[in-house]
């Protein structure tokens, strides 16, 4: 089996899907925390001076999506078919299109919320209830559970964290969070990482 | 052959990566280009109210990369191996960053030339003379050229339209960015395709 290496900050952020991956397929990994200090030390080293980074035998894959990706097509989470390894990325491309979209809320959250937060979520839960309609088997893709429901999920945590009624009135949206995280794999997971807010 | 139908504007934007492929692999598809009236027509059936859309055989794919991402591997310029294939999504979402961070650029040019695009571009050139050194293939990976390419050479298009001293100072970037456009099949779609401004 390859070695895996992967480096970030000690915090659930852009890495915390890659570290559910290898929780689901029961994988060792090292999961390398680093302290501010430390991240600038090695800053010059990363091929784009960010992390994460996976390092797998000695190459070092950049850039969080890409990483969880290259784990989730090992480890059978990327989708079942061609298209269905398709519409899956456009999920996760859309996701993180709400994620930039928000991100002026992470930086000021009582302005942000009503602005900026709130109506991004009512149109991606939007999305993200057209697919669980048309799936009925609880996830985004027919295929199951994949990398993208675990950016997306992760990020709930952050954001449900913050805004307690983030899932009113959204009960089936409250329901995909839940059953994400009732995969014995990854509960197990969450019971035993860092209790990180964010 | 599956049938291809893909929609967009009348524009190379985010979907020209995509078209490029299917000249690569002289593959047929049908060239949507939607008006503003015709899109707002669609749009309520598009997965998430946006173009570009790839239909394949009745399924819709959306987000730009996605589509960008299935035609690559079903006609071999996603990277070579599984590491590889890594890579280039690692690289083409690095320029997906890059595109967001200048994104202000599009709206008010003067002012954020100097603020925005100038200092993004030395940072993402840097990154990838870093590759091209690496590969002395020419190319940002090992294998060849991927979709990354022509989503970062298509993009460059449409900058040094804007600004014409966009390569100045970087020779070996501006060799790329005409070794990319250099392939015959590619050359050929260049020389038909509608002569879209961005």
């Amino acid at each position: 089996m390859p070695s895996y290496k992967l480096y970030y900050f000690d915090g659930r952020g852009l890495c915390e899907a890659s570290r559910q991956l290898f929780a689901f397929a029961d994988v060792p990994f090292e999961d390398v925390r680093l302290t501010r200090e430390k991240f600038m030390e090695l800053k010059p080293t990363f091929p784009y001076g960010q992390v994460p980074v996976l390092e797998v035998d000695g190459v070092q894959i950049p850039q969080s999506v890409a990483i969880a990706r290259f784990l989730a097509k090992k480890f059978g989470f990327a989708g079942k078919t061609e298209v269905e390894q398709a519409l899956v990325d456009g999920i996760c491309d859309q996701w993180k299109d709400f994620y930039v979209e928000t991100k002026p809320y992470y930086y000021s959250k009582e302005k942000a919320k009503t602005e900026v937060l709130l109506p991004a979520r009512d149109k991606f839960f939007g999305f993200l209830k057209n697919l669980l309609n048309k799936n009925k088997n609880g996830f985004l893709v027919e295929g199951g559970v994949t990398y993208a429901d675990l950016f997306i999920v992760d990020n709930m945590t952050s954001l449900v964290g913050w805004v307690p009624e983030y899932f009113e009135g959204h009960p089936e949206i409250e329901a995909y969070y839940k059953r994400v995280q009732d995969f014995p794999q990854l509960k197990a997971w969450l019971a035993k990482r860092p209790n990180d807010p964010i």
